[in-house]
C-alpha cells in the first residue's frame, strides 16, 4: 500500500536531538510526505491535491512514546510482590509466571491485552523481553505487527538459575534462538524485529554468552539485557564472572555490546569505567524509575549520565514497573531525580521536564530509526492529545498543557495515533 | 430521610486499627443497618424484609479513601512548575493562581470539577485547604455537600508573605474567619465541617496565630497546617519565630495543636522532640509522597514514625502532588520508603503494602469519625471495584487483586461508592 501525503493542523511540541530543549509550534501545520515529516510551518502552506488535510486544531500533537524496556510475560503479575527485592521477587513471582507462557492460549490472551494497551497508551515503539518460549515470542511479534506497532521482541536466553520450569539447556537455547530468528524474518518489513536477549549475566553460562556474542557480530543483531540494578545482583555477577572487570565488562568480554545496537536496562550502580564504555559504544540505557523504586533497587544518577553524553531512554519495566503510560515514567524520572538530589547530593543537578520528555520520546525513539521527534526527515510517528478536560479553566500555554497531560493525564486523553503518517486504528483484540 | 438497611455481597478487604494487617472476607456478606456495618459473615445471614440485598458478587469491596491534605485552589496548576522547589514554586505558580479564586465564576468551575473528580476517585473524605477567600471556601463546601462527600474545608489564614494579591490584614483575617465559621454552620450535619487553616507558620503573624489558637481552644475547632517540608522553609521559620524550640513548637506555643484534632502535612524533617509531640497529641500526619518528590522536598521516614506510634494518613497535596487517585499515593508511599531505604539506611524497615493501604483508608479516615475500615460499628463508607480487566487471565487471590487495583488500576475501575450505607450517585457538575 503506497503511503499518502498529509497536512496536519494542531499545536505541536517536540524534543530535539539535544536534551533539555523543547520546541513548540502553536496553531501550526505539519506537511508529511510518504510517512516522513517535511516541515512544520506557522503559516498554512499551499499544497496540491495529493495532500490530505487533517485538522486537529486546538489539540496537542507530540512524538509517539518509546518504551525501551518491558517484559511482556510479566503483564499479569504487574503490581504484585513489591514487598520484595529483585532476587526473591524474581524467584517467587516472576519466574513461575513466565513459565506459564509455554501454553499458547495463555500467551495469546495476555499478549492481546498488552498490545492493545501499548497502542492505547501511545507507545508505538518498544523493546520487549518475551520468555524463553520461542512460539510465545513469535506470537507476540504477530500481535504487534497486527496492531501496526514497531518493536524489538526478544526470545529470552536462560540456561541457568531459572528454576525447574524456566530453564533451557545451552543446546536448546542455541537451537531455539536460531528457530526464533527464522520465524521472525517475515515481520522485518513491518518494523517488528528480533533482538538477542540474554536475560542477565547470571542467567547465561559463559558458553551461551560466547555463542550469542558471536551471533550478534556475525548477523549484526542488536542486544538487550540488564545491568547494575541491585547491589546483591552485582555481587552475584562478580562471583559468577571473576575474570571480568565489572558487570558491563561481562557483556563486553562476550561481544554483547554492539555499538549503537544495545539496550541496557537499569544501570543504577555504575563505575566511571562502565559509564565510559556506555558512552563510547553509544549504548541506549533504559532508565526504569518506577521499577527501581518498587523493588527497592535505587535511583539511577540520570543527570550525571546525561551530562557524560550517555543516551537514556525510559522503560516501564513491566512487571517491576507498574504502569505502561510513559507519562508516568517521565514524571517518575523527574521525581526520583529530585529525591536523589534531596537525599544524597544537593550540589547535583536535577533533570528538567524537557529532559524527561526527551528520554521518553527522542532518546528512546533513536533505537527504532529516525523517529521520536517532530523534525524534518523523521518518520511522522505522533500522538494527538485532547487535553480539553485538563485545560478548560483558563488559557494555558502549550508547554503547560503538555506538562498537565504528562503529570495528570493518561491514555484517555490520547485521541489518535499515527505511525509513518498513517492513522493507527484500534487493534482487534479477539484471540484466535 | 431515614437510612435503610442493606446486605452487601462481594469480596471484602479492609485494614484494621493496627497498621500492617489486612483482613479478607471472600465471597462474603456485609450487613449494614442505619449506615453502620453490623457484621461481615461468610455464610449468608437470614435477614428480614427490612434489609435490601445488594449483589456485588466477584467484585472487590474496600473502605473509601481519605485524602487528608489537598489544596482545592491549586487544582488548575497541578502538574505545573515542578522544575522548582517549594518556596519559588509557591510565589511563581501557586499564590498567583490562588488569587484568582476571588472570582466566583472561576471558583465555581474549578470546584465543580474537583468535587466530581474526588467522587470519581473514591475519595469520600478529605481535609482541604481553600484560599483566603471566604465566599470561595463556602462555595466549595456547598459543592461537597451536594456530592454527598464528607470533608473538612478550611479558609486559609495568611496575613503576611503572600504577595500583593494574596494577603489579608490581621483584622481582615479575623473578621473573615468568623464570617466563614458562621456560613459553614448549616453544613455540619452533612459532614462538611470547618477547620482552622493557618497556611503555615511563615504566612501568619504571631498576633493572628494567637487569635486562631484561642479560637480553636474556645470553640473546640480542629486545625490543619504544614510543617517540616523543606530545609529552607525550616530555616525561615526559625528566623521568624526565634523563641520557639522548633517548627512544631511554633504551633504548640500558640495552642494550634488540638489533641486528636490536628492534621499536619509533610513532617519530613522532624526532631525526636517533635515526633514525641505528634504522638503525645495524637496528631494526624499527612504524608504526601508525590508532592514531596515533585518539588524536591525529600522522603518522610514513614516506618520510623509508624513504629513510634504516630498516626499517618496520605495526602494527594494537589497541586504539589499531581494526581487525586489515592492508589497513586499508596504506591508512591511504598516506592519512596524503598528509595529511602536504598539511598540512606539499609538497616531501616520499608513499609508494606498493608501499611500503605492502612494510611490511605483507616488512618486517614480516623480524622472523620468511625470510618476507613470495614469493621463492626463503623460507618459503611465503601468502594466497589470491578477489577475484571486486571484479573481475567488466571485466578488471583483477593489481596493480589487489591494490589493490582492500587498499582495498575485507577478511577475507571471504581463502579460504586457508598457513604453511610447509601449509594452515592454521580455528582451534578453543572455550574449554576
Amino acid at each position: 500500500m503506497s503511503k499518502k501525503n498529509y497536512l496536519f493542523h494542531g499545536d505541536f511540541v517536540t524534543a530535539r536531538p539535544e536534551p533539555g530543549e523543547l520546541t513548540v509550534y502553536e496553531n501550526a501545520y505539519a506537511l508529511v510526505r510518504d510517512g516522513v515529516l517535511e516541515e512544520i510551518t506557522l503559516i498554512k502552506p499551499s499544497v496540491g491535491d495529493d495532500v490530505i488535510e487533517v485538522d486537529w486544531k486546538g489539540k496537542l500533537i507530540i512524538p509517539a512514546f518509546s518504551d525501551v524496556h518491558l517484559h511482556a510475560v510479566q503483564y499479569v503479575t504487574t503490581g504484585l510482590g513489591y514487598d520484595k527485592e529483585l532476587l526473591p521477587w524474581l524467584t517467587d513471582y516472576t519466574f513461575p509466571e513466565e513459565a506459564r507462557f509455554a501454553g499458547r492460549d495463555y500467551a495469546a490472551r495476555v499478549f492481546a491485552d498488552l498490545v492493545y494497551d501499548l497502542w492505547s497508551c501511545g507507545t508505538l515503539h518498544s523493546s520487549i523481553f518475551s520468555s524463553i518460549n520461542t512460539d510465545a515470542t513469535v506470537l507476540l511479534a504477530e500481535k504487534l505487527v497486527g496492531a501496526g506497532l514497531s518493536a524489538y521482541v526478544g526470545k529470552v536466553n536462560m540456561d541457568r538459575n531459572g528454576g525447574i520450569d524456566l530453564e533451557e539447556t545451552t543446546e536448546e537455547s542455541i537451537r531455539e534462538t536460531l528457530r526464533y530468528l527464522d520465524l521472525m524474518a517475515p515481520f522485518e518489513s513491518s518494523g517488528v524485529k528480533p533482538i538477542l536477549t540474554p536475560r542477565f549475566a547470571p542467567s547465561c553460562t559463559p558458553e551461551l554468552m560466547r555463542w550469542l556474542g558471536d551471533l550478534s557480530v556475525k548477523r549484526k543483531l542488536p542486544v538487550q539485557s540488564h545491568a547494575n540494578e541491585n547491589l546483591d545482583e552485582i555481587e552475584w555477577v562478580k562471583s559468577l564472572f571473576p575474570d571480568s572487570r565489572d558487570y558491563m565488562s561481562v557483556y563486553h568480554d562476550f561481544d554483547l555490546l554492539p555499538e549503537r545496537g544495545t539496550v541496557m536496562a537499569h544501570c543504577i550502580y555504575n563505575t566511571d569505567e562502565e559509564l565510559e564504555m556506555m558512552r563510547e559504544r553509544d549504548i541506549l540505557v533504559a532508565h526504569c524509575p518506577a521499577s527501581n523504586a518498587n523493588i527497592a533497587s535505587g535511583i539511577m544518577p540520570s543527570t550525571y549520565m546525561i551530562d557524560k553524553g550517555i543516551r537514556i531512554g525510559l522503560g516501564s519495566d513491566i512487571g517491576g514497573g507498574n504502569r505502561l503510560f510513559m507519562g508516568y515514567h517521565m514524571s517518575s524520572a523527574m521525581k526520583h531525580s529530585r529525591l536523589r538530589w534531596a537525599l544524597t547530593d544537593r550540589s547535583s543537578r536535577i533533570i528538567s521536564f524537557a529532559e524527561a520528555f526527551w528520554m521518553g520520546t527522542f532518546a528512546g525513539g533513536s533505537f527504532f530509526g529516525k523517529t521520536g521527534a517532530l523534525i524534518p526527515d523523521y518518520s511522522f510517528d505522533a500522538l494527538v492529545i485532547d487535553d480539553g478536560r485538563l485545560s478548560r479553566y483558563r488559557p494555558l500555554d502549550v508547554l503547560e498543557r503538555l506538562q498537565r497531560f504528562i503529570f495528570v493525564g493518561d491514555d484517555r486523553d490520547i485521541v489518535a495515533r499515527y505511525r509513518g503518517g498513517e492513522f493507527l486504528p484500534e487493534p482487534n483484540v479477539m484471540v484466535k
